[in-house]
């Protein structure tokens, strides 16, 4: 029984960890789905694919069941999204997911999904650490060590301040950086 | 004599249809291009290319000129666009439009163009339409008879209900699901 | 109860009528898929998609059977491609096909295949029309009046002329033009 | 000594001339990236990379350093935007860049970036001058001639003015047509 | 320190598990790159990458030091494509490759490679345990058990014997599977 | 009066050389479009397009006419082509093409196209070239002086040599690497 959990992961913190520790009282295996692997360098996605995998990785050292951890780059095609992460992990009986996109893309490739009630806690703190992040409070007791660690190891914080202030002094012309995959200087 | 006229058709409505029967009067054959034919699952465009072309090649069934219903995929690039459309079409003389972008491309490109007021009524009724879907209200009576029944063979309203949560509820970061053609899991 | 039935139709011959009038023996409503939609002006693929959609609707004309013409771009993924026909069409109940790896991909992803003795034969003739066209043989009995039709209204028989002149005289310095998506000059 | 300078262009003004001339102090050569090759056609993009490359060439027409103008396609990968710039570009010693996503890009690969507060207001112009343009203000005072002269020629008042329509009448279901590369009819 | 392996591991081999023991010993962890992750379903890349991922992480359940396993999608350019590796993976110190593209590419990118005389195996190996699987003679004794029970479990063999039968039958019209990544139907 | 000239470039040599100059004789103004911009670091085309507009603009100093020279990425769909090199390129009134499939899609896009029989000898030159970099042959009388020396700068030969063992060795599996824009280990 193998269950596929898909998150962005800037950063991966306490709520998807519970999460995790969660879903492995249900499988025998489970596979991390890194989402919009692609992006990086914005402040909604400050993070690349590889420092995700790592932080994932170091995260899950301890957990008892196998874990699978694979980027998956954005197709901007929700249609086929479902085949594309199919084929980018190994097979999976069960996704888990609160996401309603992503329960009935799921949902309509016949795929099994659940939900949590504890996916809601840690979607609201994914936004509210980078917003700490940014203004220099505390955010290092919401993630395992190992993230902070990591976080710490890729100058994660300084980078984040400096694309988000790609927004902040209009230097885009009023485009949000986020939307931005490539630079954008007037 | 060849017409092309293009819209997004999410979902084909009376709108269209009128619009459709005026170009018939002038032209001996039709091309409906479905546009944005890569979108689907999301609130602005709740329908795949294929349920679009459904809906619509079922709607003409009456019609006495001859149609064709291609869909036409985003490239993202709008000075190639007009070629892009071509390429993807059967040859036409005219093409119809109300929208200054996609009239301003055929013309650069030495396209006849003709609009028409009534293209402002389609406008509107799309976004209602789908408002209606949305809050249970009355919509069956703006579209076909044949694009009710496709959208209740495809559980049309229930995908676009469900797509629509992912923007409400917040699960999206602030993101509206609209923008991303991939599911945008925290 | 409705069958798609995917080709490159370059151009649309006898073999593959022959095929669709016995798949509209079977079914309620037939899906002409255009395979490699993107694909035009080289040895292999002459004919755009919209060239191809016009071959095949008018060849079409008399059928009984309900048919729909879609134009399928390439993904450059055989993991997801089935995913991608399906959002392209009209929901299907059961795929034609002769050729292994579409029997393979649409088997794998849940889908009834059948396979015809006939398809073979439509194989052969494609690449034999196009050998004729260029070597200026006859070609027009192998095809259906309507085909012949179209292809006489674009110029076609010059265009696949040329472009195979690209192959030969070494313009292309030795990789063939059917390779190359892109004009590949020295 | 090779410096790089990366902007959108939209279009070539005083702004950036005045930058060009300050880094032509401090380079042999000057290469000058055209940002964003592929968008046209919007309010926010309305000119062509081609258009562009020609506006910049002619305005640069009287510098004394050698001049490179190479257009440059968005990639929609931060990650790999440094590569993507140096491989379209020669080689170069120094990038030019007062937006912090530039800057903090490049300086990750280890090329050195020098600011200057002169590309603030450059970045202020462009905006400025598109709204005048659209307006029907005077702007020609704020471009080199050779840029007022490129945009009659091709007739660049009359676009934007066209374009920008898209987003104020409605037609495109409130989507800003900036964000869409394709037309986007309802 | 930290080593990045790439290969294409269709499937993953003893000659690969020997190249990757003996990485094991000049690092502490190993990043392994699955290359060409998006292709499958053919006769030289049958498995998806999503299958690969299975294969390698279950054969180096044994190993001491920590191991990533990471799809790498093609980028199409070989000039960003050891900034795409980099951002796919997590950080590291050196690369191991015999290929000499993969090499020139990491040193001109200032990344120290190492080569060794046991990549030449591993490379031949790929192809022959490819043809062993077509033709039916035994190949079980070339790779680790964890891999053959994969193969096995997603019924490799069948797969791999009829993509690539797509070749031999010509179906193709002369055109290898392999290039293609869609299916090619005449 | 404005001309666009197309080629690889790769490198830059007198057959190009010479077609310039007579195509000087005939305009007020020349582009050159760098074709397969995107490609480097193959047999084929070993080098990026950055490192050839140098070769080209050093090149073209002497020159009497204004240059323009734009990278052109490959866009893989011959339909769309033409616009796409209108939209990278200044407005132009003649295309100079030797190569069947190019004179093609600029006349069926109502381009004028003048051809010339030295385009033949720029053609042949250009894999003679590589071949005598690969063997250690002379070249460089065959190549104008400024193009010689931006090679050695960017240590070209070597390059050329090390991707071309990628073939010779059989490290790619039979796959000659100029059709894999991506690494393709084993």
């Amino acid at each position: 029984m193998r269950g596929f959990y898909i998150g962005r992961f800037q950063p991966y913190h306490n709520g998807h960890h519970h999460m995790v520790e969660e879903i492995a009282d249900e499988v025998d295996e489970i596979v991390l789905g890194i989402g919009s692997a692609g992006d990086s360098h914005t402040r909604r996605n400050p993070f690349t694919a590889g420092e995700r995998v790592m932080m994932v990785t170091k995260a899950l050292g301890d957990l008892d069941v196998t874990t699978y951890v694979v980027p998956i780059e954005d197709l901007e095609r929700n249609s086929v999204w479902v085949s594309h992460v199919q084929s980018m992990s190994p097979k999976f009986d069960v996704a888990y997911s609160n996401n309603p996109l992503v329960v009935r893309l799921f949902e309509e490739a016949g795929v099994e999904v659940r939900s949590s009630p504890m996916f809601r806690r840690e979607v609201l703190e994914g936004s509210e650490l980078r917003q700490r992040m940014i203004r220099g409070d505390g955010w290092k007791g919401l993630v395992p060590d190992e993230v902070a660690g990591t976080i710490e190891e890729i100058d994660g914080v300084d980078r984040i301040r400096q694309v988000a202030s790609s927004d902040a002094n209009g230097a885009n012309d009023g485009v949000p950086t986020d939307r931005d995959a490539a630079p954008d200087p007037e």
